[in-house]
């Protein structure tokens, strides 16, 4: 069987299904499996495989040879150790909240992974309207687990500079780079948006200097800032979700940097979902209570967070210096400084860059779409500009109300 | 020849004699080469190779397997690759500033490079209060080339990652963490002071929370800010001089650091030897011509490293948003905030801590050494707390003789 030792090559149904007869110990002999590509990301294919019989299933995750998301993005496999990395160390951390993984393959770049294709993906059930009541509470467990826990404040300094090389991720990176922190601040020739957004955002954000400024440090701490290993691209489609259960995936993006970077894109995306909302739902009384969930959800994200992290920090800090006084709270309100102005990076980048969200496209009544765009865009400045002061969940939503009233 | 392509053993004179013999293209067959251990540094074994007959010589300068500073710090043979390595690449960024690197070797652990020994360690001949006209000059030179150009506002930032990953190095990271950034600060049974100086580093810095705060985030940026390829270890020491040239070298601690550790560094120990001429220079007209030099070296590093770093900035930064209108300022002002944050650490950690500096320690007469400390520890406190605040050369002076002027 050396098809699948020997050199890599891109697979198709047939041959995922074979490398789970031939390269995997979770089938049985007498398994009747079945394979299905699923993936719908940008960067990957993704097969599901089946045994009908046992009922057992799972996920192999294949890097592509280039980046899907465009051509001009060669992205090498190796994000393929670096996630299937990162989903273990991640796994550890904070366990229920990420997927398994079973087996990593350097030569066939692939991975193959609990499977978890009963779960939705996060973004498509946000814009169904459906509610989940844990979500808050999961997914700050995973962000304090995976964000404090692999910090200086905690694990030993060595050890974490092994992890950073480990995690160097130079490719992933670039795209960030570009996407969120550059692109979105000019008249681009890669942005795509619509003519009068195009118009907003140039009077409104192309033109302020004092708010590129701000970009161009925040690209910077984000290159240089080696603060914790982040997921790094933690919007709700990398999360999966059930009634009562969260799963985190996707993490090719993984590398040290700045920790607000995750809480921001969970706030970001939450805050698309909120102006999905807005736009679609008709019903007056239903549109308040959904909003009304979204709103306690980032405000229980943000506060639960803090709460989280400060008992975390008692019971896990091993850096002395860590202990003297007033460095918690210097240290999270950075976090929580970080936090608002990826929020608000984010923001523009989905309306404004070339990677739109489901939530504001799909969003058919043009005038509405229009608005809510307008309300991300203005929103994006304020929680960039003002971040210093943004740390508690109500600033956080207050900054969307004062946007909203204005429109 | 086995012996030196096996296994790393540490070598003696006749072995280092035999090794440049066998294994560097560098002699005549016919040279009567002689070899001496010139080492007094604490991790590492040097040799002096040379030829009477040509009149070549070179160095090799060899990784024990444990640091000589202490046997509690262990440190591995690998710092040995990553000093050969910065020294090509700074050499490359500031020919003439840098010796040149013959050949690195990975089995024995050791290096063959330029000869420098017709030059003097700079902190000895300042201590001999010789003057070094061109050194505020080649410096500045050395710093803003190596701290500029290997910065993600000018290389690509995927090359700069890879650079990020290369220069990873734990344990020395791990020797600068815990001396200069941690156990200055409290009462540790490593630290060694006279106990009047004790008294005063109680009751002055060890009591001061405001001042703890400060250190503990500077020691966050430290661990976590990879801003520029910096040498790690940059005082009087690491620096050979000659009257008209100057050539940096033992950059054995060389990591993507804070830019500012570097200058920082070599402010504090000028400022070093300016207590050593206020302490042993007895002739008045005398002591003032010196420390009237080394004020004008001081004032001169801080003051053209800030034109050098803007000039060479416009002519070689890539990143579209280094453009941006302020970022310049807001980059170059941090590295200056960041430079006398690192002149008070040395400050401290070279009177309180495990490793001292001869200018002090030399200083015979005890009130003398005494008030040179009380100076340094207070000037110390002034440069972390004030450093938002002190970003010029006539800034940097200013605390110096402000605090003199109260002993």
């Amino acid at each position: 069987m050396g098809k699948f030792t020997d050199k890599y090559f891109r697979m198709n149904e047939e041959d995922a299904l074979q490398y789970a007869k031939s390269q995997l110990e979770f089938f049985h002999g007498d398994a009747e499996i079945t394979c299905k590509e699923i993936g719908d990301g940008n960067l990957n294919y993704v097969f599901k495989i089946e045994d009908k019989k046992s009922n057992k299933s799972l996920i192999i995750k294949q890097a592509g040879p280039v980046a899907r998301i465009s051509d001009e993005f060669k992205v090498s496999p190796d994000r393929n150790r670096i996630e299937s990395e990162i989903l273990e160390l991640q796994y550890k951390l904070s366990e229920g909240l990420v997927p398994k993984v079973y087996k990593y393959d350097s030569i066939m770049n692939c991975f193959a992974m609990e499977d978890l294709s009963d779960y939705e993906i996060m973004r498509t059930a946000l814009n169904e309207h459906k509610k989940f009541p844990k979500f808050a509470d999961q997914i700050t467990t995973f962000l304090v687990n995976t964000l404090l826990l692999t910090s200086d404040a905690v694990i030993n300094h060595k050890e974490k500079k092994e992890l950073v090389k480990d995690f160097i991720n130079p490719e992933l990176c670039e795209i960030t780079e570009d996407l969120v922190y550059t692109e979105p601040f000019y008249d681009c020739s890669r942005n795509e948006l619509l003519p009068e957004t195009k118009k907003f955002a140039a009077s409104n954000l192309w033109n302020d200097k004092k708010l590129l400024l701000e970009t161009a440090k925040l690209k910077f701490e984000f290159m240089t800032k080696a603060q914790s290993l982040i997921h790094g691209d933690l919007h709700t489609g990398s999360i999966f979700v059930e009634p009562d259960s969260t799963k985190v995936f996707d993490a090719e993006f993984a590398f040290y940097g700045p920790a607000g970077y995750d809480i921001g894109n969970v706030i970001a995306n939450l805050i698309f979902s909120y102006e999905n909302a807005e736009a679609t739902i008709l019903d007056k009384k239903e549109k308040e209570d959904y909003k009304g969930w979204l709103e306690t959800t980032i405000v229980d994200i943000i506060d639960l967070f803090s709460k989280k992290f400060k008992a975390s920090w008692k019971e896990n800090v091993t850096e002395k210096v860590a202990n003297y006084d007033g460095f918690l709270e210097y240290y999270l309100g950075n976090i929580l400084k970080d936090t608002s102005a990826v929020v608000g990076l984010e923001l523009a980048r989905r309306i404004i860059g070339l990677a739109h969200v489901r939530d504001i496209v799909s969003i058919k009544d043009i005038e509405k779409r229009i608005r809510a765009e307008k309300i991300c865009l203005l929103s994006s400045k304020k929680f960039i500009l003002d971040r210093e002061n943004i740390k508690s969940g109500v600033n956080f939503i207050k900054v969307i109300k004062d946007v909203e009233s204005k429109f």
